[in-house]
Protein backbone atom coordinates (compact mmCIF):
# COMPACT_ATOMS: atom_id res chain seq x y z
CA UNK A 1 0.00 0.00 0.00
CA UNK A 2 1.26 3.19 -0.76
CA UNK A 3 2.12 6.08 1.82
CA UNK A 4 0.52 8.74 2.22
CA UNK A 5 3.95 10.21 1.00
CA UNK A 6 3.35 8.45 -1.88
CA UNK A 7 0.27 8.79 -2.38
CA UNK A 8 0.23 12.63 -2.15
CA UNK A 9 3.21 13.35 -4.27
CA UNK A 10 2.36 10.98 -6.93
CA UNK A 11 2.35 12.78 -10.34
CA UNK A 12 1.33 11.32 -13.84
CA UNK A 13 2.27 11.99 -17.55
CA UNK A 14 0.33 14.99 -18.68
CA UNK A 15 0.85 13.55 -22.24
CA UNK A 16 3.30 16.22 -23.25
CA UNK A 17 6.93 16.05 -23.07
CA UNK A 18 8.46 17.04 -19.76
CA UNK A 19 4.71 17.99 -18.64
CA UNK A 20 3.32 16.10 -14.97
CA UNK A 21 0.20 16.29 -13.44
CA UNK A 22 -0.42 16.12 -9.53
CA UNK A 23 -3.05 16.67 -7.04
CA UNK A 24 -2.17 18.60 -3.91
CA UNK A 25 -4.04 17.29 -0.84
CA UNK A 26 -4.84 19.06 2.51
CA UNK A 27 -3.21 15.97 4.44
CA UNK A 28 0.11 18.38 4.73
CA UNK A 29 -1.22 22.22 4.96
CA UNK A 30 -0.16 24.43 7.89
CA UNK A 31 -3.64 26.22 6.38
CA UNK A 32 -2.04 26.55 2.88
CA UNK A 33 0.06 23.09 1.75
CA UNK A 34 3.36 23.65 3.61
CA UNK A 35 6.24 24.39 1.45
CA UNK A 36 8.25 21.94 1.64
CA UNK A 37 5.56 19.29 0.13
CA UNK A 38 4.89 21.38 -2.77
CA UNK A 39 8.70 21.25 -3.22
CA UNK A 40 8.50 17.05 -2.96
CA UNK A 41 5.74 17.20 -5.52
CA UNK A 42 7.76 18.98 -8.09
CA UNK A 43 10.64 17.03 -7.14
CA UNK A 44 8.42 13.94 -7.83
CA UNK A 45 8.21 14.91 -11.31
CA UNK A 46 12.09 15.90 -11.64
CA UNK A 47 12.89 12.23 -9.87
CA UNK A 48 11.06 10.85 -13.35
CA UNK A 49 12.92 12.60 -16.11
CA UNK A 50 16.59 12.27 -14.89
CA UNK A 51 18.78 9.32 -14.38
CA UNK A 52 20.29 9.49 -11.12
CA UNK A 53 17.79 8.19 -7.73
CA UNK A 54 18.63 11.02 -5.20
CA UNK A 55 17.95 14.82 -4.75
CA UNK A 56 21.27 16.38 -4.17
CA UNK A 57 21.34 19.76 -3.84
CA UNK A 58 17.60 21.47 -4.44
CA UNK A 59 16.75 25.04 -4.82
CA UNK A 60 13.42 26.58 -4.55
CA UNK A 61 11.41 29.94 -4.76
CA UNK A 62 8.14 30.60 -3.77
CA UNK A 63 5.96 32.83 -6.15
CA UNK A 64 2.61 32.59 -4.93
CA UNK A 65 0.90 30.05 -2.22
CA UNK A 66 -0.67 27.10 -3.38
CA UNK A 67 -3.91 25.51 -3.22
CA UNK A 68 -5.50 21.75 -3.03
CA UNK A 69 -6.17 20.67 -5.94
CA UNK A 70 -4.77 19.77 -9.69
CA UNK A 71 -1.15 21.15 -10.34
CA UNK A 72 0.97 20.74 -13.54
CA UNK A 73 4.77 20.80 -13.21
CA UNK A 74 7.00 21.53 -16.27
CA UNK A 75 10.14 20.16 -16.02
CA UNK A 76 13.34 20.66 -18.36
CA UNK A 77 16.37 18.81 -18.12
CA UNK A 78 19.29 20.74 -18.24
CA UNK A 79 22.37 18.16 -18.23
CA UNK A 80 21.76 14.68 -18.02
CA UNK A 81 25.46 13.79 -16.95
CA UNK A 82 26.85 10.34 -15.75
CA UNK A 83 26.94 11.33 -12.08
CA UNK A 84 24.76 14.61 -11.98
CA UNK A 85 22.25 15.80 -13.66
CA UNK A 86 20.12 18.97 -13.39
CA UNK A 87 16.45 19.92 -14.25
CA UNK A 88 14.31 23.13 -13.86
CA UNK A 89 10.75 22.53 -12.56
CA UNK A 90 8.12 24.83 -12.43
CA UNK A 91 4.88 23.88 -10.90
CA UNK A 92 1.50 25.76 -12.43
CA UNK A 93 -1.98 26.10 -10.26
CA UNK A 94 -4.57 27.78 -12.64
CA UNK A 95 -1.96 29.27 -14.84
CA UNK A 96 -0.23 30.80 -12.52
CA UNK A 97 3.28 29.72 -11.65
CA UNK A 98 2.91 28.75 -7.56
CA UNK A 99 7.19 26.95 -7.39
CA UNK A 100 9.99 27.73 -9.58
CA UNK A 101 13.06 24.80 -8.83
CA UNK A 102 16.18 23.92 -9.64
CA UNK A 103 17.31 20.43 -8.71
CA UNK A 104 20.32 18.58 -9.56
CA UNK A 105 20.48 14.65 -8.55
CA UNK A 106 23.03 12.33 -8.11
CA UNK A 107 23.63 8.55 -6.17
CA UNK A 108 24.40 9.72 -2.94
CA UNK A 109 26.09 6.77 -2.25
CA UNK A 110 29.14 7.36 -5.31
CA UNK A 111 30.73 10.30 -3.74
CA UNK A 112 34.17 9.71 -2.12
CA UNK A 113 36.72 11.62 -0.82
CA UNK A 114 38.45 13.02 2.64
CA UNK A 115 35.64 14.03 5.57
CA UNK A 116 36.23 16.55 8.00
CA UNK A 117 33.15 17.58 10.68
CA UNK A 118 33.16 19.86 12.74
CA UNK A 119 29.78 20.50 13.94
CA UNK A 120 27.92 17.28 16.11
CA UNK A 121 24.58 16.64 16.90
CA UNK A 122 22.12 17.90 19.52
CA UNK A 123 22.51 15.91 22.45
CA UNK A 124 18.85 15.30 23.16
CA UNK A 125 16.82 13.00 25.90
CA UNK A 126 15.23 10.32 24.23
CA UNK A 127 12.39 10.88 22.07
CA UNK A 128 9.53 9.83 24.54
CA UNK A 129 10.64 13.09 27.10
CA UNK A 130 10.88 15.20 24.71
CA UNK A 131 7.64 17.44 22.88
CA UNK A 132 5.42 20.52 23.13
CA UNK A 133 4.51 22.17 26.20
CA UNK A 134 0.38 22.29 25.10
CA UNK A 135 -0.11 23.11 21.76
CA UNK A 136 2.32 23.29 18.38
CA UNK A 137 2.69 27.18 18.26
CA UNK A 138 0.88 28.11 15.17
CA UNK A 139 2.16 31.57 13.86
CA UNK A 140 -1.55 32.68 13.40
CA UNK A 141 -2.62 29.86 10.90
CA UNK A 142 -4.72 26.65 11.97
CA UNK A 143 -4.17 25.73 15.80
CA UNK A 144 -3.35 22.23 14.82
CA UNK A 145 -1.76 22.07 11.19
CA UNK A 146 -2.56 18.94 9.28
CA UNK A 147 1.56 18.27 8.63
CA UNK A 148 1.84 17.65 12.60
CA UNK A 149 -0.26 14.55 11.13
CA UNK A 150 2.61 13.58 8.93
CA UNK A 151 5.83 14.71 10.14
CA UNK A 152 6.31 14.31 14.24
CA UNK A 153 8.66 16.99 15.30
CA UNK A 154 9.29 16.36 19.25
CA UNK A 155 11.16 19.80 20.44
CA UNK A 156 14.03 19.36 23.45
CA UNK A 157 12.83 19.89 26.85
CA UNK A 158 14.63 23.11 26.32
CA UNK A 159 13.07 23.84 23.18
CA UNK A 160 9.38 23.53 24.13
CA UNK A 161 10.11 25.80 27.09
CA UNK A 162 11.25 28.44 24.41
CA UNK A 163 8.17 27.55 22.24
CA UNK A 164 5.55 27.78 25.32
CA UNK A 165 7.10 31.09 26.86
CA UNK A 166 9.16 33.17 24.10
CA UNK A 167 12.10 35.26 24.80
CA UNK A 168 14.53 32.38 23.89
CA UNK A 169 17.32 32.42 21.40
CA UNK A 170 16.35 31.69 17.68
CA UNK A 171 17.19 28.49 17.97
CA UNK A 172 14.88 24.96 17.81
CA UNK A 173 16.06 21.23 18.73
CA UNK A 174 14.34 18.07 18.46
CA UNK A 175 13.44 14.45 17.03
CA UNK A 176 12.12 14.70 14.02
CA UNK A 177 10.40 11.55 11.74
CA UNK A 178 7.74 11.06 8.94
CA UNK A 179 4.83 9.90 11.06
CA UNK A 180 4.36 7.50 8.28
CA UNK A 181 5.73 3.52 8.49
CA UNK A 182 8.25 3.03 6.18
CA UNK A 183 11.99 3.90 5.60
CA UNK A 184 12.71 7.96 5.52
CA UNK A 185 14.62 8.45 2.56
CA UNK A 186 16.26 11.22 0.47
CA UNK A 187 13.52 12.08 -0.90
CA UNK A 188 11.66 12.84 2.20
CA UNK A 189 14.72 15.28 3.53
CA UNK A 190 13.25 18.53 1.59
CA UNK A 191 9.87 18.09 2.97
CA UNK A 192 11.59 17.65 6.43
CA UNK A 193 13.84 20.40 6.62
CA UNK A 194 10.90 22.84 6.32
CA UNK A 195 8.34 20.97 8.58
CA UNK A 196 9.34 22.25 11.80
CA UNK A 197 7.84 25.25 13.47
CA UNK A 198 10.15 28.54 12.77
CA UNK A 199 13.25 29.01 14.93
CA UNK A 200 12.12 32.29 15.42
CA UNK A 201 9.13 30.95 17.64
CA UNK A 202 11.28 30.66 20.32
CA UNK A 203 12.12 34.62 20.22
CA UNK A 204 8.62 36.43 20.24
CA UNK A 205 4.81 35.83 18.96
CA UNK A 206 5.16 36.35 15.38
CA UNK A 207 2.32 35.52 12.26
CA UNK A 208 3.00 33.22 9.08
CA UNK A 209 6.47 32.99 8.52
CA UNK A 210 6.24 32.66 4.59
CA UNK A 211 9.25 31.21 2.60
CA UNK A 212 10.82 32.97 -0.04
CA UNK A 213 13.41 30.79 -1.35
CA UNK A 214 14.74 27.48 0.07
CA UNK A 215 17.76 25.21 -0.71
CA UNK A 216 18.16 21.97 0.66
CA UNK A 217 21.76 19.97 0.37
CA UNK A 218 20.89 16.07 0.43
CA UNK A 219 23.95 14.68 1.99
CA UNK A 220 23.33 11.45 2.84
CA UNK A 221 21.06 8.54 2.74
CA UNK A 222 19.41 8.13 5.88
CA UNK A 223 19.99 5.08 8.52
CA UNK A 224 16.63 3.97 9.58
CA UNK A 225 15.09 5.66 13.06
CA UNK A 226 14.39 8.95 14.10
CA UNK A 227 16.52 12.31 12.49
CA UNK A 228 17.98 15.10 15.25
CA UNK A 229 16.88 18.46 13.97
CA UNK A 230 18.79 21.64 14.69
CA UNK A 231 16.69 24.54 13.02
CA UNK A 232 18.42 27.99 13.74
CA UNK A 233 18.12 31.90 12.59
CA UNK A 234 21.21 34.52 12.82
CA UNK A 235 20.25 37.11 11.38
CA UNK A 236 16.50 38.79 11.03
CA UNK A 237 16.82 42.18 9.99
CA UNK A 238 13.53 44.10 9.26
CA UNK A 239 11.55 41.43 8.99
CA UNK A 240 13.27 39.53 6.88
CA UNK A 241 15.53 35.95 8.13
CA UNK A 242 17.39 33.17 7.11
CA UNK A 243 16.95 29.84 8.72
CA UNK A 244 18.84 26.92 9.20
CA UNK A 245 18.27 23.15 9.65
CA UNK A 246 20.31 20.56 9.78
CA UNK A 247 19.40 16.87 10.37
CA UNK A 248 21.59 14.33 11.08
CA UNK A 249 20.35 9.95 11.18
CA UNK A 250 20.68 8.10 13.90
CA UNK A 251 24.30 7.09 13.12
CA UNK A 252 25.12 10.71 14.01
CA UNK A 253 25.78 11.80 10.25
CA UNK A 254 24.77 15.00 8.63
CA UNK A 255 22.08 13.70 6.11
CA UNK A 256 20.60 17.54 4.99
CA UNK A 257 21.68 21.22 5.33
CA UNK A 258 19.04 23.46 4.32
CA UNK A 259 18.71 27.00 4.38
CA UNK A 260 15.74 29.50 3.72
CA UNK A 261 14.98 33.03 3.43
CA UNK A 262 11.61 34.00 4.63
CA UNK A 263 9.80 36.92 6.34
CA UNK A 264 8.14 37.08 9.66
CA UNK A 265 4.57 38.70 9.16
CA UNK A 266 3.26 40.32 12.62
CA UNK A 267 0.90 38.48 14.93
CA UNK A 268 -2.02 39.23 13.63
CA UNK A 269 -2.32 38.46 9.80
CA UNK A 270 -2.08 35.14 8.17
CA UNK B 1 34.18 55.20 -17.99
CA UNK B 2 32.49 51.53 -17.25
CA UNK B 3 34.44 49.74 -14.53
CA UNK B 4 35.63 46.05 -15.43
CA UNK B 5 32.35 44.88 -13.74
CA UNK B 6 30.54 46.36 -15.92
CA UNK B 7 31.99 46.13 -18.95
CA UNK B 8 32.71 42.47 -18.15
CA UNK B 9 28.46 41.44 -17.25
CA UNK B 10 27.22 43.36 -20.07
CA UNK B 11 24.27 42.04 -21.58
CA UNK B 12 22.81 43.11 -24.90
CA UNK B 13 19.35 41.90 -26.71
CA UNK B 14 19.74 38.89 -29.10
CA UNK B 15 17.01 39.94 -30.75
CA UNK B 16 14.36 37.24 -29.38
CA UNK B 17 12.47 37.84 -26.45
CA UNK B 18 14.31 37.07 -23.32
CA UNK B 19 17.55 36.55 -25.04
CA UNK B 20 20.62 38.30 -24.32
CA UNK B 21 24.25 38.22 -25.57
CA UNK B 22 26.99 38.63 -23.34
CA UNK B 23 30.90 38.08 -23.66
CA UNK B 24 33.00 35.84 -20.83
CA UNK B 25 36.26 37.33 -20.05
CA UNK B 26 40.09 35.91 -19.20
CA UNK B 27 39.66 38.64 -16.22
CA UNK B 28 37.97 37.14 -13.71
CA UNK B 29 39.37 33.35 -13.77
CA UNK B 30 40.17 31.02 -11.79
CA UNK B 31 42.14 29.31 -14.03
CA UNK B 32 38.63 29.33 -15.55
CA UNK B 33 36.31 31.97 -15.35
CA UNK B 34 34.99 32.09 -11.56
CA UNK B 35 31.23 30.80 -10.84
CA UNK B 36 29.96 34.01 -8.99
CA UNK B 37 31.68 35.86 -12.13
CA UNK B 38 29.03 33.88 -14.75
CA UNK B 39 26.82 34.33 -12.49
CA UNK B 40 26.82 37.88 -11.97
CA UNK B 41 26.70 37.28 -16.42
CA UNK B 42 23.14 35.47 -16.00
CA UNK B 43 21.99 38.24 -13.38
CA UNK B 44 22.68 41.06 -15.63
CA UNK B 45 20.34 39.38 -18.17
CA UNK B 46 17.53 39.20 -15.29
CA UNK B 47 17.95 42.86 -13.76
CA UNK B 48 17.36 43.65 -17.49
CA UNK B 49 13.83 41.96 -17.29
CA UNK B 50 12.49 42.45 -14.01
CA UNK B 51 10.71 45.34 -11.82
CA UNK B 52 13.10 45.15 -9.01
CA UNK B 53 16.47 46.64 -8.57
CA UNK B 54 18.22 44.76 -6.46
CA UNK B 55 18.97 40.74 -6.53
CA UNK B 56 17.60 39.20 -2.99
CA UNK B 57 17.59 35.19 -2.93
CA UNK B 58 19.86 34.45 -6.15
CA UNK B 59 20.38 30.10 -6.73
CA UNK B 60 22.77 29.14 -9.22
CA UNK B 61 23.30 25.16 -10.06
CA UNK B 62 27.08 24.94 -12.37
CA UNK B 63 26.30 22.26 -15.03
CA UNK B 64 29.30 22.83 -16.77
CA UNK B 65 32.79 24.84 -16.96
CA UNK B 66 32.57 27.81 -18.74
CA UNK B 67 35.08 29.09 -21.24
CA UNK B 68 36.38 32.65 -22.75
CA UNK B 69 34.12 34.03 -24.92
CA UNK B 70 30.53 34.64 -26.62
CA UNK B 71 28.06 33.47 -24.03
CA UNK B 72 23.92 33.53 -24.51
CA UNK B 73 20.97 34.12 -21.27
CA UNK B 74 17.80 32.97 -21.74
CA UNK B 75 15.59 34.76 -19.22
CA UNK B 76 12.17 33.29 -18.14
CA UNK B 77 10.32 35.82 -16.27
CA UNK B 78 8.06 33.54 -14.15
CA UNK B 79 6.84 36.05 -12.06
CA UNK B 80 6.53 39.95 -11.98
CA UNK B 81 5.00 41.15 -8.78
CA UNK B 82 4.80 44.66 -7.00
CA UNK B 83 7.63 43.67 -4.49
CA UNK B 84 8.87 40.49 -5.73
CA UNK B 85 10.01 39.25 -8.49
CA UNK B 86 11.48 35.69 -9.89
CA UNK B 87 13.30 34.52 -13.45
CA UNK B 88 14.97 31.72 -14.47
CA UNK B 89 17.86 32.17 -16.66
CA UNK B 90 20.33 29.99 -18.49
CA UNK B 91 23.38 30.68 -19.54
CA UNK B 92 24.62 28.30 -22.66
CA UNK B 93 27.74 28.32 -24.38
CA UNK B 94 28.27 26.39 -27.51
CA UNK B 95 24.60 24.97 -27.58
CA UNK B 96 25.75 23.53 -24.32
CA UNK B 97 23.90 24.98 -20.70
CA UNK B 98 26.68 26.19 -18.23
CA UNK B 99 24.65 27.60 -15.53
CA UNK B 100 21.06 27.68 -14.27
CA UNK B 101 19.77 30.45 -11.82
CA UNK B 102 16.59 31.05 -10.25
CA UNK B 103 16.60 34.73 -9.07
CA UNK B 104 14.56 36.84 -6.45
CA UNK B 105 14.71 40.54 -7.28
CA UNK B 106 13.33 42.93 -4.82
CA UNK B 107 14.04 46.52 -3.60
CA UNK B 108 16.13 45.61 -0.61
CA UNK B 109 15.38 49.33 0.73
CA UNK B 110 11.87 48.40 1.19
CA UNK B 111 11.82 45.58 3.82
CA UNK B 112 10.54 46.47 7.31
CA UNK B 113 9.81 44.70 10.46
CA UNK B 114 11.28 43.56 13.51
CA UNK B 115 15.05 43.16 13.74
CA UNK B 116 16.79 40.55 16.09
CA UNK B 117 21.04 39.62 15.36
CA UNK B 118 22.98 36.78 16.79
CA UNK B 119 25.96 36.79 15.12
CA UNK B 120 28.82 39.18 15.19
CA UNK B 121 31.02 40.01 12.48
CA UNK B 122 34.70 39.15 13.08
CA UNK B 123 37.27 41.46 14.69
CA UNK B 124 40.20 42.04 12.20
CA UNK B 125 42.79 44.59 12.64
CA UNK B 126 43.03 47.01 10.02
CA UNK B 127 43.10 45.96 6.42
CA UNK B 128 47.04 47.34 5.95
CA UNK B 129 47.70 44.54 8.65
CA UNK B 130 45.84 41.68 6.79
CA UNK B 131 46.44 40.23 4.11
CA UNK B 132 48.63 36.52 2.19
CA UNK B 133 51.97 35.35 3.50
CA UNK B 134 53.49 34.49 0.26
CA UNK B 135 51.50 33.63 -2.48
CA UNK B 136 47.58 33.42 -2.54
CA UNK B 137 46.96 29.46 -2.17
CA UNK B 138 45.33 28.58 -5.75
CA UNK B 139 44.59 24.68 -5.20
CA UNK B 140 46.18 23.36 -8.01
CA UNK B 141 44.64 26.53 -10.14
CA UNK B 142 46.76 29.33 -11.61
CA UNK B 143 49.60 30.09 -9.35
CA UNK B 144 48.08 33.87 -9.25
CA UNK B 145 44.03 34.06 -10.62
CA UNK B 146 43.36 36.85 -12.80
CA UNK B 147 40.25 37.25 -9.92
CA UNK B 148 43.05 38.81 -7.53
CA UNK B 149 43.60 41.69 -9.67
CA UNK B 150 39.78 42.27 -9.51
CA UNK B 151 38.86 40.95 -5.96
CA UNK B 152 40.80 41.87 -3.11
CA UNK B 153 40.79 39.35 -0.22
CA UNK B 154 42.58 40.29 2.84
CA UNK B 155 42.92 37.43 5.44
CA UNK B 156 43.29 38.10 8.79
CA UNK B 157 46.72 37.66 10.15
CA UNK B 158 45.47 34.13 11.88
CA UNK B 159 43.79 33.02 8.43
CA UNK B 160 46.84 34.05 6.08
CA UNK B 161 48.80 32.08 8.73
CA UNK B 162 46.49 29.28 8.14
CA UNK B 163 46.31 29.29 4.77
CA UNK B 164 50.05 29.05 4.62
CA UNK B 165 50.39 26.19 7.26
CA UNK B 166 47.45 24.73 6.76
CA UNK B 167 46.28 22.05 9.26
CA UNK B 168 43.39 24.85 11.27
CA UNK B 169 40.19 24.49 11.74
CA UNK B 170 37.54 25.48 7.83
CA UNK B 171 37.20 29.01 8.82
CA UNK B 172 38.83 31.97 7.10
CA UNK B 173 38.13 35.71 8.16
CA UNK B 174 39.21 38.93 6.17
CA UNK B 175 38.48 41.61 4.33
CA UNK B 176 37.27 42.08 1.11
CA UNK B 177 36.65 44.25 -2.11
CA UNK B 178 35.79 44.89 -5.67
CA UNK B 179 39.74 46.10 -6.22
CA UNK B 180 37.77 48.78 -9.55
CA UNK B 181 37.12 52.31 -7.66
CA UNK B 182 33.41 53.05 -7.17
CA UNK B 183 30.41 51.75 -4.69
CA UNK B 184 29.98 48.30 -4.01
CA UNK B 185 26.55 47.18 -4.65
CA UNK B 186 24.33 44.63 -4.14
CA UNK B 187 25.17 43.33 -7.73
CA UNK B 188 28.43 42.67 -6.41
CA UNK B 189 27.84 40.96 -3.71
CA UNK B 190 26.92 37.30 -5.72
CA UNK B 191 30.61 37.98 -7.21
CA UNK B 192 32.42 38.32 -3.99
CA UNK B 193 30.51 35.60 -1.70
CA UNK B 194 32.37 33.20 -4.36
CA UNK B 195 35.37 35.43 -4.83
CA UNK B 196 38.13 34.13 -1.60
CA UNK B 197 40.01 30.97 -1.55
CA UNK B 198 37.85 28.07 -0.29
CA UNK B 199 37.73 27.80 4.11
CA UNK B 200 39.12 23.95 3.48
CA UNK B 201 42.17 25.31 2.11
CA UNK B 202 43.02 26.57 5.62
CA UNK B 203 42.88 22.42 6.84
CA UNK B 204 44.71 20.95 3.50
CA UNK B 205 46.03 20.58 0.69
CA UNK B 206 43.57 20.27 -2.15
CA UNK B 207 42.85 20.84 -5.85
CA UNK B 208 40.35 22.69 -7.42
CA UNK B 209 36.85 23.10 -5.15
CA UNK B 210 34.17 23.10 -8.17
CA UNK B 211 31.07 24.50 -7.04
CA UNK B 212 28.05 22.49 -8.06
CA UNK B 213 25.35 24.62 -5.91
CA UNK B 214 25.56 28.64 -4.63
CA UNK B 215 22.62 30.23 -3.38
CA UNK B 216 23.25 33.78 -2.17
CA UNK B 217 20.94 36.05 -0.17
CA UNK B 218 21.65 40.05 -0.40
CA UNK B 219 20.70 41.43 2.96
CA UNK B 220 21.39 44.97 2.65
CA UNK B 221 22.81 47.52 0.69
CA UNK B 222 26.45 47.79 1.68
CA UNK B 223 27.75 51.38 2.73
CA UNK B 224 30.94 52.27 1.11
CA UNK B 225 34.11 50.59 1.98
CA UNK B 226 36.01 47.37 2.99
CA UNK B 227 33.38 44.39 3.83
CA UNK B 228 33.98 41.69 6.54
CA UNK B 229 33.62 38.37 5.46
CA UNK B 230 33.79 34.89 7.04
CA UNK B 231 34.20 31.98 5.39
CA UNK B 232 33.31 28.63 7.13
CA UNK B 233 32.68 25.00 6.52
CA UNK B 234 31.47 22.61 8.90
CA UNK B 235 30.28 19.45 6.97
CA UNK B 236 33.09 18.00 4.46
CA UNK B 237 31.88 14.23 4.09
CA UNK B 238 33.15 12.17 1.16
CA UNK B 239 34.85 14.99 -0.50
CA UNK B 240 31.68 17.25 -0.28
CA UNK B 241 31.01 19.77 1.59
CA UNK B 242 28.93 22.84 2.09
CA UNK B 243 30.26 26.19 2.02
CA UNK B 244 28.93 29.36 4.13
CA UNK B 245 30.12 33.19 3.23
CA UNK B 246 28.87 35.90 4.91
CA UNK B 247 29.61 39.65 4.18
CA UNK B 248 28.84 42.73 6.69
CA UNK B 249 29.27 46.24 5.77
CA UNK B 250 31.38 49.22 7.27
CA UNK B 251 28.90 49.88 9.40
CA UNK B 252 28.57 46.48 10.57
CA UNK B 253 25.44 44.71 9.08
CA UNK B 254 24.93 41.81 7.34
CA UNK B 255 25.09 42.47 3.48
CA UNK B 256 25.03 39.16 2.21
CA UNK B 257 24.92 35.28 3.49
CA UNK B 258 25.88 32.55 1.21
CA UNK B 259 26.29 28.69 0.90
CA UNK B 260 27.37 26.47 -1.56
CA UNK B 261 27.45 23.19 -2.72
CA UNK B 262 30.88 21.70 -3.67
CA UNK B 263 33.60 19.23 -4.20
CA UNK B 264 37.04 18.80 -2.99
CA UNK B 265 39.18 17.33 -6.19
CA UNK B 266 42.35 15.81 -5.16
CA UNK B 267 45.87 18.26 -5.08
CA UNK B 268 46.87 17.00 -8.55
CA UNK B 269 43.86 17.69 -10.43
CA UNK B 270 42.36 20.24 -11.63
Amino acid sequence: MPSPFEEDTRVVPAGEPGRWEAELTDRWDISVPNGGYVLAVALAAVAAEVDQPHPLAVSAHFLATCEHGPATVDVTVLKQGRSLSTAAATLWQRDRARVAVLATYADLRASNGPTLVSVAPPSLPPPEECGFIGERPAGGLDERPAIADRVEFRPSPASARALASRGAPTRLEGWLRMAEDGPTGPEHLPLLVDASPPAVFAAFETGWVPTIELTVHVRGVPAPGWLRARIETRVLVDGELEEDCMLWDADGRVVAMSRQLARVLPPATR
